[in-house]
């Protein structure tokens, strides 16, 4: 976090693997159109429970990027 | 909430009718610009008052739209 | 909200009929000793229970008003 | 709340009506099981959007209710 | 979350490995007596120290299943 | 908090003497159904009010107890 | 908490002895000028300390009335 | 904050110059009619814009008083 | 606060000089790319520290802004 | 709270008596190694529970002292 | 904050002046005995009132510095 | 959490591989200068991207150890 002006906004990653892969699937599909992603900051996780196992987790961020 | 990855917004409606109203309101002009919104969240309710009535509620919401 | 100084008060309304009413019931009565009410804020919605149905609404709000 | 003991539990309802409604259903519901529910507080206002339209409505409640 | 009634519970669970485990050990725990668990939410981690080491995590879910 | 798996409660006891005495009878009451209560963390702290002085207070805990 | 209408005010009672003291001062000041309380919520305590002990307690109040 | 008792209210100041101008216009106004005020927090801090430039910053206080 | 529909966004300004002029760059920015905006609100302010001195202050802010 | 510069320490105490007596244990506590306590603020009161009884309170302090 | 480990510590700074000169003062102070600190955030921000003025500010702050 | 007296502190740890992983190296870290480390509490969970990718995690924990 330098001097620069940031957006920030809110996105949701799921994944069926970890609280981590869904980070990252979040922050891969957001640099598919913003560059200049900075930071994140995890606000939310949850996840959805199909025959009594985990079936996804999704992680909602704040992600914060440099505005020009 | 299914597997998606989701961009999470923020709109205010307000109606001069009804807290559900200002949430019709605040959904219907989301849904103008943005096609596959998937849930909503209340985030804060409040109004306006003129002459000692609630001359219009405004809802601010959290609305997720799934992104391809 | 404009440039004016305000007080902010907190007022609980109820009513047999809806959260809208209970909010119209909580200002009209505030507005009876006060003048000049600008807005609310809705700061939680409670209510009782009596025969297994809701009995009535309680919505406790915010109450904004200008100060001359 | 008088000088009982309660019990307070977590309980969602949802109606394609009104946030009011979705109360009722959720109330109506606990009322089934639960003998003495005394009153409930709204945790969580959420609902689903099809078709750029509330699909339905989803509120959240606490129930409390007497420990004999 | 569709249309159906949900009763919401917490429940803690704890693994000596991480805490994608510790999630997976709740909701393993609360499918042997509770069945149509749809989803649940990440309220707390905290864990144990011991010997200078994270001896187990222990996550609080909130875990919301259906009601019939 | 050891390796266990926990469930979470919340209970509201009510005392005339104190907050110390409603938390008491809390989880007295509660202990009367369950075993294996182990913890209590302390959520709200209310009151009613009869003329003029404090008639009863009344705690609202989260109570764990170990799952088997 | 019935069908009235209620004001909420914020108060600040202090007490050398307790917390349930300092409580019970409070209630007892905001009856002098108040009446018709009905209900207590404790918002905040706090406390001073000088030479190494409590010097008094703090609590702050959000106390209810009825408006007739 | 010593041995007395409180009252706490809450203000909202403005001012077209900076948010501490604003904190001072609401502590002067609410000097004109309460004596005795003792301490202040600053619960929200918000503001209008107009033509791209802020047009007044908004600040809301909770202000404390002395009961005598 | 009027009878629209807003769109509301998170954006950080940073400045060496104060908290009030972060803002000023804040909205200074948004409003090259989006017209009409209306309020915002402070989220957050913090900041970075270099030789012992703040180098620069960052505030986070909500933006509301009319859509047509 | 003068002029003076705080620090601000986060500190535990138990009691097998009252929330009371886990607020002193703790200062007594914190005044062995530290001159000038000031103020505390509770954050949390937890606590463990034993063959269905409050085996100890513990109630977490925010404690300020002054730094010369 | 890059990656680094970092310790992060709670500071009160006051100033009669500004909330900005406040924030100036709890740093400097921390930075007597601390070298390395790299970022602050505003946690509360207070004051004390005498004769209806502002007599200081006091900005409770999170100030984090890197470890070796 | 038995019947001592903790001191609480925060600390943030980072790690290119996961939030697990930084967890681990935070309390590494603090028990090289503190013993009897008891238990932690996840407060907050940040990362840093570069090119469109998490550099590394970021994880503060509020960490108790016992005092003598």
């Amino acid at each position: 976090m330098d001097e620069h002006i940031y957006r920030v906004i809110q996105i949701v990653g799921s994944s069926e693997k970890s609280i981590d892969d869904a980070i990252h699937v979040a922050i891969a599909r957001a640099s598919k159109t913003l560059r200049e992603l900075r930071w994140f900051e995890v606000v939310e996780t949850r996840g959805h429970i199909a025959n009594g196992k985990v079936q996804h987790f999704q992680v909602t961020l704040k992600v914060g990027f440099t505005l020009d």
